[in-house]
């Protein structure tokens, strides 16, 4: 085991030494990128204002002059860079008002960022703001067991906060495939949604209260821990999904369900999108309350599967695809339940062939299939992908509405899948490579077509950079003049995330207001090449298969030799000098951890990367 | 059958004219029951004002002059009543908009008004405002029955609603005591509780979006009706619950569960307050997704229940009970569960005896016992009623606390009911009649206790009138200063129902800040004891039992000759004449909307009164 093992090692560490230099190509500043984008009126970090932070949080203070901010500044996706010069890590709230009062006396503009897992450059640096990072506020104060309720520090991280709940049969109301990396702070800044949001319901239906602080640094308590407060106006739903463009949250109680008895799954073929949207009718009357997600897939979305990740479907080839989730109390009821609703679908024709799994280790791969779409999709060659909601009946109009003008125009796949249930649809197109003529299509008529039909142009993932000029599509004029307001009201000098959401704040425009027109924004579309995912290459795609297959014949090799266990094998062994554990880099990313990420070149530490998806980690 | 409803008839008209004479007298108007509230500095109404409503608005402009407008001026509790001499009644969004840009350019201050069936004075107004009834505006826009998403004008009565859903199985997720007078809008803009938001959530979880309308008739179209949108601020929520102090709400769009398929009713005694605890524990495990409502009862309210109300429990006395509500969609599976939850508790100890129900009649009978608890304990004489959230492990602690002082001072019961799943607890306590002893013994320290508790001071009644100098025990002064700014720039004039909430918007201050420390405020305690609920009267008390003997008599002789029905005896008839039916007072209340109301002592028309709760109409 130890040779496969060195020799694996090896392997890996040369493979990571190739991945590292051929990601470490710099992203493009964000100010390069978009050069109409014009800094704000802020002042100048200087020597003077560093000296200060590092009296609020001595030793919490890092500098570009003495350390590596890259990471810091760089969104995860690698399309947005800030030129930010200082890293500033609290412990406390007090710790946070206190730099914010002083940020906001001298008009420095402040980057607040959670996990940095976002997919719209919120929580990046445009410019050059203080970058405020909670990763250190990690306290859970408490969790009370009989309400069900966690109250926990913005900067715990979502997959640690439902590791500690479980084991008091309690569970976190969301799950996002960036659970590792993101905070609950962050969470309830983006109103983050996810795989449950159907049965859990969204960060609003489960931040009970927050502490936030604002702009001027006055700490606003609103950490209530009940279900039910009628006293006066919902101020903690004006943090939740506000992209810390409010204020700052450093606290937050959340309403937790129990960890469900019994989870099953079941896979479904169907012929067309009416009986899809019959099934799912169905699906609510049969199976009620012990739902718990309702997916679809189309035929594209599934062919990318199988022939870009070599996955295997439970069933035929067919038009439509559906996931359906129940987590219920009782494993036999819910069985019967399943059994019910299947059969009265299948007499009824609206389905066609369909599988029931309830074997953990199935499951999982079965909803792996869902999972790795996005990756597929990205392993044609460039993906335009759209993230919407829109009324129940029109979920899948885009595909027929874009479908022959786009594959005309040569793109490869024009599909779409998403959250049935919670009618938010990720809408794709592919192609082999990017194309002004395919996005001059696409945009801005799909956003125009959403907004026809009272859809939201961004269902999950907010605004933050990448939308704010498309906010337009999706809110009123006199909603956004609104918005204005209260930003004014809550942060006059518009120090708080600047230039996301809603522009700079009033006073601080550099643009003009006509640039929020009802039309396809001109400073935005310059230079929209950039602006997508970047495109797959085929060194990485070589190196990535490279280690998956590597991967792959260790866990054969592992299975093989698998015939004792360390207890036994180092009983005898007298206690090891301390090792020193430090995370050195956490590895963020919805899909892959380890393929998507880079990897350190640094030969002299040995470093731990954990895949929190597939449940292995390697030593490199 | 016509003899016995003749002589009926009779009997009622006498008992009608009584109860009108004994109920006619006017309740004081508040700027005389609290004579430390100052008119704000608005306009007084004019008749030039009046003819601009009358062009607004021709025909639905009701005055003083020509109307009757104590019903307007007058709350559900008759405990106040304002003095305004108009009534306004809208039909559009756009006649809202044009009434309050009006008012606000003339500086009239505005009381928008619902069902006004408020507890806390918040729906009528304190000095002459305007009143802006939307009781005109009831269309139901659309109903999706494939996302479940109801859309409609804010003035639709939420039992209404409820039926139209039905029929296409869909329900709405509150269900009130109020629900045949109360209104869509005002529950939304008061975040009506209830008795099923443990299962179903809040008006926060449960609006979608809104069509609102600013002080200055700005038009907010925040009308979203998809569950996912994260296109920046959550606006609507901030209407949701601000009692119509930042906008009035015109329009909703609101997410419907299905109707479940079976509904069952546990009925539990317990020992003591430790087992009722655990057992909610255990229901939550047990019954998991099928819990549809968790209530308290203890000895005290059972006992009041039992003497006051001649009502019989179905178990034997014992210190607490339960009522527990499933509702799922397989009867067998449900009564699976609940019997073997029942079966644990039970061998655990935990419950004495418990007995549960799935038979309509008696499931309505035994929700009965529950929901008439407030009235069994007015019949003692006076009630001190408070309705504040606590957390869970907290929840019975007020009756231990207050119980051995209280009942030395004259106290005859100190009690607790209420929503176990939400912790919002009823803690009453009754005297025979008004005592300011009682009264000071009980406040402040009940707020200071649950403020302590980081409990709130109302749970789902909000604050209105009558709760705003309390509104420092369950907000820091920080939050009430982001509530204050926030007001500020939604109405700069604070002509959006003033007094309310906040109390005077900022510049229209006629009290001095002082009087919102956290003490007991000076103002309100000179004429506390007109504040309380109105005293029962023996008069009052003896009509009522001859009313209720009558309609238990009529009852039964209907039972008797039940042995035809109409369609046979009146199938020879021909066509009647046109019978114009126009609701000429829609009576409103909680619990018994026959005894607690009017009657009207005209002779000259029949009436129509009808009882919602106990499925019966008279005709007077």
């Amino acid at each position: 085991m130890q040779r496969i093992y060195s020799s694996s090692l090896q392997k890996i560490n040369q493979i990571s030494q190739k991945c590292w230099k051929s990601t470490s190509t710099r992203v493009e500043l964000t100010q390069v990128r978009y050069p109409k984008l014009k800094r704000g009126n802020y002042s100048v970090i200087s020597d003077k204002h560093i000296s200060t932070f590092e009296k609020i949080i001595p030793g919490r203070v890092l500098t570009s002059a003495t350390d590596d901010l890259e990471s810091f500044n760089t969104d995860w996706l690698r399309t947005a860079r800030g030129n930010s010069s200082v890293v500033l890590k609290p412990k406390s709230t007090e710790e946070v008002s206190e730099i914010l009062k002083f940020c906001n006396q001298q008009r420095l503009a402040v980057c607040p960022q959670g996990g940095n897992t976002g997919l719209v450059a919120g929580s990046v640096p445009v410019f050059d703001e203080v970058i405020l990072n909670l990763s250190l506020m990690r306290k859970i104060e408490s969790i009370d067991t009989a309400s069900g309720v966690i109250v926990c520090e913005a900067g715990c991280v979502l997959e640690e906060l439902d590791n500690v709940l479980r084991e008091k049969d309690l569970m976190m109301p969301l799950d996002l495939g960036a659970k590792g990396s993101c905070q609950i702070g962050g969470n309830v800044s983006t109103n983050a949604g996810g795989l449950r949001l159907l049965r859990y319901g969204s960060m609003h239906a489960n931040t009970l209260g927050l502490i936030a602080v604002k702009a001027d640094g006055t700490v606003v308590d609103a950490l209530n821990c009940l279900k039910k407060d009628n006293t006066g106006y919902a101020l903690h739903h004006l943090f939740v999904g506000s992209e810390g463009t409010l204020g700052v949250v450093t606290k937050v109680a959340i309403q937790c369900p129990h960890v469900p008895q019994a989870v099953s799954l079941m896979f479904l073929g169907l012929s067309d999108f009416a009986s899809v949207m019959e099934t799912t009718q169905r699906a609510k009357g049969f199976l009620g309350e012990i739902l718990s997600s309702c997916e679809l897939m189309d035929l594209e979305c599934a062919d990318a599967v199988v022939q870009n990740m070599k996955l295997k479907l439970p069933l035929e080839r067919m038009p439509f695809y559906m996931l359906l989730e129940t987590s219920g109390s009782n494993a036999a009821h819910d069985e019967e339940k399943l059994n019910a609703f299947l059969e009265a679908v299948m007499n009824q024709g609206l389905v066609l062939d369909g599988t029931v799994i309830t074997e953990p280790s199935r499951l999982k791969a079965v909803w792996h299939l869902r999972e790795c779409i996005a990756e597929a999709l990205l392993r044609d060659g460039y993906v335009y992908k759209y993230d919407v909601t829109l009324p129940a009946q029109k979920f899948y109009d885009l595909v027929p509405f874009f479908n022959d003008k786009l594959k005309e125009a040569g793109a490869l796949r024009c599909c779409a899948f998403g959250h049935l249930g919670d009618g938010n649809v990720h809408f794709n197109v592919t192609s082999t490579e990017f194309s002004y003529k395919l996005l001059g299509l696409i945009e801005p008529s799909i956003y125009e077509w959403t907004s026809k039909h009272r859809g939201s142009i961004s269902a999950e993932h907010g605004i933050g950079l990448k939308k704010r000029d498309f906010l337009k599509f999706s809110k009123t004029a006199e909603a956004i003049e609104m918005m204005r307001d209260i930003k004014q009201v809550m942060d006059p000098n518009g120090i708080l995330n600047p230039y996301k959401d809603l522009g700079e704040a009033r006073g601080h425009e550099a643009r003009t207001t006509q640039a929020f027109s009802r039309t396809i924004p001109a400073g935005l579309q310059a230079r929209e090449p950039k602006f997508a995912m970047p495109k797959e290459d085929s060194e990485q795609t070589a190196l990535r298969t490279e280690l998956e297959n590597l991967i792959s014949s260790i866990q054969d090799k592992q299975k093989e030799v698998n015939d004792a266990n360390l207890a036994d094998k180092c009983g005898d062994m007298g206690d090891a000098p301390k090792i020193r554990l430090a995370t050195k880099k956490m590895l963020k990313g919805h899909i892959n951890k380890v393929t998507t990420c880079h990897y350190s070149g640094d030969s002299r530490s040995n470093y731990i990367v954990q895949n929190r998806k597939l449940n292995y980690f390697l030593l490199i």
